[in-house]
């Protein structure tokens, strides 16, 4: 896999074992839950970092697939897999790479990831941020505890990556079964970002929650986006949503936080928080009724090793999406005024 | 308000009254429920049309502001209101001009819903398409059938622009009983799209829900999306979420639709359907604690004319957006293949 | 005419008198060598500026069409004018507004020019900036000293803009002939940037020479453009041509400026200067030979009021493109690195 | 080095080979007046293209450097090289990769020439386009007649890339003796595009010639662009320089072109002809002049292996920028009506 990360500016600390660490977290074959496939995901710096630091010139980054088995893909080559993109390419380019890989696949992720980590850095130059994601619900089973009262720092204390260790066992458990079925499971990721400074976030258009919700919403099997107070915030009246302004020291802070961080588009120096609905991996290990190219009804077995839920590996890929949309707009706003 | 829309091709048919047809579903004043405050928000075609066809220059629109008084605003000159962007601009700009109006304005929507309408035009030149979004939920009194059960030609048979007759009439009870409390209200509206081609979208950031999403969160007060199965498609697993594809006639479609319309980013033919969580309006006429911009505590009491609930001038704004994306959209789809 | 300018940053002192300085030096019925139709060009801010500064938004401006006479257009409404874009719209977008107007009308330049004025002024908040464009030929009739050797302070003290007031009298000569005979010239600007900061340019394919090498060929009738040595440089030997770097006081600059004040696409800090050639004007006040839009050949009699020259009311334009692409790039450069 | 190309559509045959005898044209060590560093620049295909035809996702190529000594950049580690971009590069970035490569290489061209290669292949699936370049000028020594006199097949028929025979070898001599005294030489590349259809251009800011003018004045070295009758067709008058519309068979031409084959920025089917001025290259093996980092005066003694006139090795890169404008704008041509 080739990843190309561009507009990064000169002199910003980079190592490959910055990108390394987000890569580790997403990366195949990390434990009992994940797809068995594994990838070490070693990433080498091509271009664009020199002496440690970024020269502001397109940064090129190798990651080698190295547990790739020629496999035989006859199966697949005609078929349309349900809930997979195998149709939708088809009509659109009139040709189709049916061997695994293309863009179709959870595989790019990848690069998503290591951009991220770059991206984190830029950010860390001057801003006390932290961007941290976790498995908040698999399939119904929920922490049920405001991300305020958790202890974040517990989030990878567990393989399902919730930081609330008993709704975690329960998830690994519910996560082992469905996965013994052959079948999988969707959940929510709540992502909470603090020490962002004021001003991130364009008017109308390309509002912050805006950007956020793209980037959610592009990664693979995301349904769903919601932002402070969210579909909860429906419920309440004006006088109960509203969130006052208090004197927090010298700055200017809120009392409550139903905004989530963002007014008007523009972070607001608060925590910034949302959730993101992730629906059940489409690959599944049964039989499934589907159509082939020619239209003819066929039954589909998909072989292959896959994720029964997909969430824990989502973690980074949330955090790192996160990332990439605020360094966009911080970069922006430092055009905002002379 | 000007708005130019750039990229329309030439060759559309558009007259001033389809985009007048649309503005006047946005319009204040439309009705006992929205703000009283009277705009006739009528649209000149100022430049970009030729004899009723789009020339494929820039089409300029000029929406004339009629019921402006003279207004007073030295209480808000220097008050930052809450979950406004008074505080967000400030400091962003380091200059912010209080009279109303400026992007923070949901007056700038008038110009999405004028562009929307041309944007249609383009779209109905090759597809049969219909986009329909109707108030679905106002602060937790809520349609319960699915869209599919729905006469959504009905959906402007009443104010708050809900095809549920009964659920429409309280939620009209509802927003007058906040209106009489100076209090607002939020709620959820619902989208379907049916006949749109298959082939819109692409692949990895700009897929069809991505863009969507963005569009939706950039709408003023909008805090949440969801696409198909969305969060309550997290519960599901892999096996019942999955949409089977089948055979319909000559052409390929799936027996369920969780997908909402979209594999892999790109329309698979099937209806796109998507719910938009709007928060209850921040314009409140109670008297609310904030600071003010030398971060002094202050009592601040908004005077003027307000929505107690935006959703039903909303859902002409949520339909403009939709077909913005999707013009976008069917524009790069004439790319993707020789 | 209408004309929106977005991406300037809030904080830039603006009024519509810096405007409209500009303005005044483009207008047409200026003097006696140039089109008698008159135009004042008023320009009014519409938006974006407010307390005579820049808000960070679009900024929108309104210049009033006022000698606008009901004309007949009915010569033209088929007829391809030669060397006009008459012939090459018709075919692109299959529709044509033959009525004068357009994007294909100079008129538009109208707006490049109060474009240029509002880019000076924010990079003059940081830089000594100079731009200053004249007349350096008028159909062979050309100054044959370098701009190093001229009072540039003299370039608007004549009607063709040209500091060599012994040239510029031949060339005055030589538009007022040309117009006798309704013929029209052709001729070059230079144009010369001092005080400019080291760094704007960016790498590969957004070098400055190439942005203003597109900037000055979109510009009507434009024809060539070359920097520093130019195609004259072509003749000259690498160890004649290259600059060599040497102190300059605390500074480094070059002895000679071969380079045009540019080194890998980013400027140096030395003078940028450049040279653009003009066509004759397309209109001129003879018959022609051409076709119309059936293919049949025809005779054409262009009426109107047009320029026989358009070099002097081209200095500004020229000075605004520039200044647009200084602004532009003066913007990406505070992203180059941290 | 690697080469990503996004926005190819799908469906276009690419073949290795067809990149490849792109590259072999400007590959260094391919004759006696070149750079004697020998690259075989092989092209690898490593993604969006399968079997033989373009998938519509990004086009990623490798090409492997072989002729890489490892140098010694002890004596540029410090040193401003005379009229190149370390000085401006270690303003802009504050930090620079001194061990040749970068950006500001033309070993960068490498990847133009492979992207123009399949930019062609798109454009020659509609139309019957040829994109000739050739060298027209070296330091002076210029063929006298018109393109339209000479036979273009012969361009490759000799190492200069010159198709007038006569002049091509006086170009040759001067170039060997110019590498005799380690000094280097400019010159002129013409190049003629023929059977390109109506319409490829944007009106205003993205005219077909002001993007050619970008094309070109990216291309390191370049200085000066004309189109048509250039800097020549300012000695002309209207009445002369007009191209008169004529019937050809059942299509419209002009009886001249001193437009170029563009007109108000648009393609019209006519011949698309330019110049473009390549200084003498800034390599020259003769001690120079110039300071360092430190600003103290140095003199400068450059070793390697250089091209003594990039002009034979350019001819390949004029022609692979103007198929990358040409395919970008066939591209935007598709939208421009429904």
């Amino acid at each position: 896999m080739g990843v190309v990360i561009d507009g990064c500016p000169a002199g910003v600390e980079i190592s490959a074992s910055d990108i390394q660490e987000a890569l580790d977290r997403r990366r195949p074959g990390q434990s009992a839950i994940t797809t068995p496939r594994n990838e070490a995901d070693q990433v080498e710096i091509l271009s664009g970092v020199f002496e440690g630091k970024s020269l502001g010139s397109p940064i090129s980054l190798l990651i080698a697939n190295t547990d790739q088995k020629s496999k035989d893909y006859s199966h697949i080559k005609d078929a349309y897999r349900p809930s997979h993109a195998d149709f939708t390419y088809q009509k659109k380019y009139g040709i189709r790479d049916y061997r695994g890989g293309g863009r179709a696949s959870a595989r790019e992720t990848v690069g998503r990831v290591a951009a991220g980590a770059i991206a984190l850095k830029l950010l860390k130059t001057t801003m006390p941020l932290k961007v941290q994601a976790f498995v908040s619900s698999i399939s119904g089973i929920q922490v049920r505890r405001s991300y305020t009262e958790l202890d974040l720092s517990l989030t990878d204390s567990n393989i399902v990556r919730c930081p609330d260790e008993v709704i975690a066992k329960q998830m690994i458990a519910l996560i082992e079964e469905a996965k013994s079925a052959g079948d999988s499971l969707g959940g929510i990721i709540t992502c909470v970002v603090s020490g962002c400074e004021v001003g991130l976030g364009e008017p109308v258009f390309n509002k912050l929650e805006a950007q956020l919700a793209k980037a959610m919403l592009s990664i693979p099997a995301v349904k769903g986006f919601e932002i402070g107070s969210g579909f909860g915030g429906t419920l309440l009246k004006g006088s109960e949503h509203n969130d006052a302004f208090i004197k927090d020291g010298d700055k200017i802070g809120t009392r409550t936080n139903n905004s989530g961080g963002i007014q008007g588009g523009i972070s607001n120096g608060m925590d910034i928080y949302f959730r993101v609905a992730f629906k059940p991996t489409a690959t599944i290990m049964q039989k499934q009724a589907s159509v082939n190219k020619s239209g003819e009804e066929i039954t589909l077995e998909v072989k292959g090793r896959h994720d029964p839920c997909v969430l824990p590996r989502a973690v980074p890929i949330v955090e790192a999406m996160t990332n990439l949309v605020l360094a966009d707009l911080y970069l922006q706003q430092k055009l905002s005024k002379i």
